[in-house]
């Protein structure tokens, strides 16, 4: 006999069991179906690409973690690392072909080799939603909006959107004279919530003056409502600007449509990506702050300048799945579990008898499962409850007998009907 | 300005436009819904591997095609090809985790660096359903009634299962004295539909004499009903063996479930590869006959072996999802379209009028979308049309006015309940 092959995965990469997948494809599915009731579509990219098309003709710090090599026709290839990259080449290839503005969204792996220690996996899925030709306050709003729907669909709508702008930003420092700064600035800012204030002074203190280090924290302290942080930004800005143009904009949107409370203006949030040139922002779900943001993104000027002359200006976020999941199940919130049936059918082996009961029963609109093997009755009954099937079916001499496992109750001469009933009625 | 990249897909990958994306995602879901009616639970695994792990130690004709490279850390790595590697590997790492029969299903994206020039992608997404750990009739029947189950909501029933045993053919072959040819005599047979039976003697005299390729032409093309094609097999094979009495259980589990029509006892069959040990089937359209195979498998002794040396049988299938795309195309029976939204609420910038319609909609179960530029109605309403959304709403100082514009039709003071109900009656 031939030695075995030991069957393990490569270091920070996992297999996805039941008990991980089924939560994982409900959660991914609640928010495609608040997606698409916003009219968004669903578009996919290769996971294999142009190197070129995906780090650009330069290099930088993301490019080390990208699994890139040479494939069969010599080609200079690598797989995705985000789903942004992918996106923009689409919509450069494909502008002529898709009615502006476009909504999509985008769920799908992608790979990063990055280091494991921090509990980070090389293999993850992102989901991305977007609108595409549409620099309108109507178009930011509607992303802050499905924001607030994911999160009533999620967490009833206990989590909280921390927003600010660019644009202001970007007016603050020029009022400084730090305009040429803003790349270290920011980076330095959206440390703030991981170091404190007195740490991100000091790395301020690498590209501003000591006045203008306590003049940036004073900016992104900013504290209050909504109204009030912004009029004190525009002050210390230099008056009103673009920027807090359109965030006031927003802010009474909100107020129209009742969801102000679900949105904090905090001039902290900047997104340390240089990127973003409109709104940015940030989603915390209010039982569990430390978890960090689960949902991000902003307003970016030009999605696909490096292939192609057509403006194409957008908006939109980025769900963290992996982190939302751990979210949802600290909370208890997940939905799923190790198996989807609702009642086990027992073996008659050599009969079709207990499939033409299941079949009976998925009519009905009941996931029924048929046991398969030949093995004895308490087997089988340890097979519905490792599997967490509530009920079980058995055909007898004197016709079916069901049985509710958690009570103990059984009963005979139902309808398929009136069994679904009972199933439903006990599911509560 | 920088030189542009071109935004181009490398050969054989492509992107999935809406108009591709949203048949597809609806396909799968279909399909998710029978095989969760039967019990099925989805997993996932990586798409990176080990090389060890997918090509084993040895080496083959589909290692060529495999997309193979040494990651950061030097390991020989390859991205997968197949769902069934990677599933013998998931099942022998996670066996005494799971409960056993483990019926699961797997549909995600493989990669082969294939010819091209056939048509054929490199990317392509695979579909597989199975049951391991249980070596009984009443498995492989199940998979052979969610197969019917399957076409039955896909095509109505419309496909018929070409099925045989391998068991038999090898009984068969060792009649003939030719058991130690049964790979090539099988690559051979495989062919039969698409060359034809002069050539495939031809092929077969490379492994047996005349009288023995006649017999083997004979036995592969054994015609009839399923019981008198079964007792000609069993008089060539040499009298019953285990193969048949299989093959007589499930036509009897299907005459008694009432499908017996939906299957073809096909010796012809044989699915090329030697990893088969039961029985194989392939699915064919019988509208589209020549499309070829949309859903094949049969069951396999032992998965797992590579890894493991616990045995673990399994039986399943997989669907061709492109050729089931292609035919369910070409038949008109493709469900979606580049959009789902029910109606566009026309824009009214500046105000969260339309989003709060939209919302109210959304709310009585309708897709709702939001016109989001700032253009002229006329602009607005093409929009609409090029999207296939059949209903308009727009708010005006005299309330809101819905239009049908299929019909031209237009109505006003309508709750969100009317209109959702108007909206649904117009669909049919």
């Amino acid at each position: 006999m031939a030695d075995l092959i030991s069957p393990q995965v490569l270091k920070g990469f996992r297999d996805s069991l039941p008990q991980q997948e089924i939560p994982k494809k409900s959660l991914m599915t609640r928010l495609e179906s608040v997606f698409e009731s916003f009219g968004f579509v669903p578009i996919d990219t290769p996971v294999l690409e142009y190197t070129e098309v995906l780090l650009g003709k330069g290099g930088g710090e993301t490019d080390k973690q990208v699994y890139r090599f040479t494939d069969h026709g010599d080609r200079d290839v690598s797989m995705r690392f985000d789903l942004t990259v992918p996106f923009a080449r689409f919509m450069a290839a494909h502008a002529a072909e898709l009615v502006l503005p476009f909504k999509r969204y985008h769920m799908a792996k992608v790979w990063r080799g990055e280091n494991t220690q921090r509990g980070r996996y090389r293999e993850f899925v992102q989901c991305d939603f977007d609108i595409v030709g549409a620099d309108t306050s109507a178009a930011d709003f509607e992303i802050l909006l499905m924001m607030t729907r994911s999160m009533d669909v999620l967490v009833g709508g206990k989590a909280t959107i921390r927003l600010s702008h660019r644009g202001i930003f970007n007016q603050f420092l020029g009022s400084l004279g730090a305009a040429d700064q803003s790349v270290p600035v920011l980076r330095a800012v959206d440390k703030l919530a991981k170091i404190g204030p007195g740490e991100v002074k000091k790395l301020l203190l690498e590209s501003v003056d000591a006045s203008g280090a306590d003049k940036i924290l004073a900016f992104i302290g900013a504290q209050g409502d909504f109204s009030s942080v912004l009029d004190q930004l525009e002050m210390l800005s230099g008056g009103e600007g673009e920027g807090s143009r359109r965030l006031r904009e927003l802010h009474t949107l909100a107020v129209e449509m009742g969801i102000e409370g679900r949105f904090v203006l905090d001039p902290s949030i900047t997104r340390g990506l240089d990127y973003y040139t409109g709104i940015v922002y940030e989603t915390f779900l209010d039982a569990l702050p430390g978890l960090g943001s689960v949902m991000s993104g902003g307003r970016y000027n030009n999605l696909a300048a490096l292939y192609t002359k057509q403006e194409l200006p957008g908006v939109g976020a980025s769900v963290g799945l992996d982190r939302l999941l751990a979210g949802l199940e600290e909370l208890g919130l997940l939905q799923g579990s190790a198996g989807k049936s609702d009642v086990l059918v027992l073996a008659t082996q050599g009969s079709a008898g207990a499939q033409k009961l299941a079949q009976e029963l998925r009519t009905a609109g009941l996931n029924a499962e048929v046991y398969l093997a030949d093995k004895k009755l308490a087997q089988q009954y340890k097979f519905a409850e490792a599997k967490g099937i509530r009920f079980v079916a058995q055909i007898t001499d004197a016709g079916v007998q069901y049985k509710d496992t958690a009570t103990g109750e059984v009963k005979s001469a139902l309808s398929a009907e009136e069994f679904t009933s009972w199933v439903r009625s006990a599911r509560g």
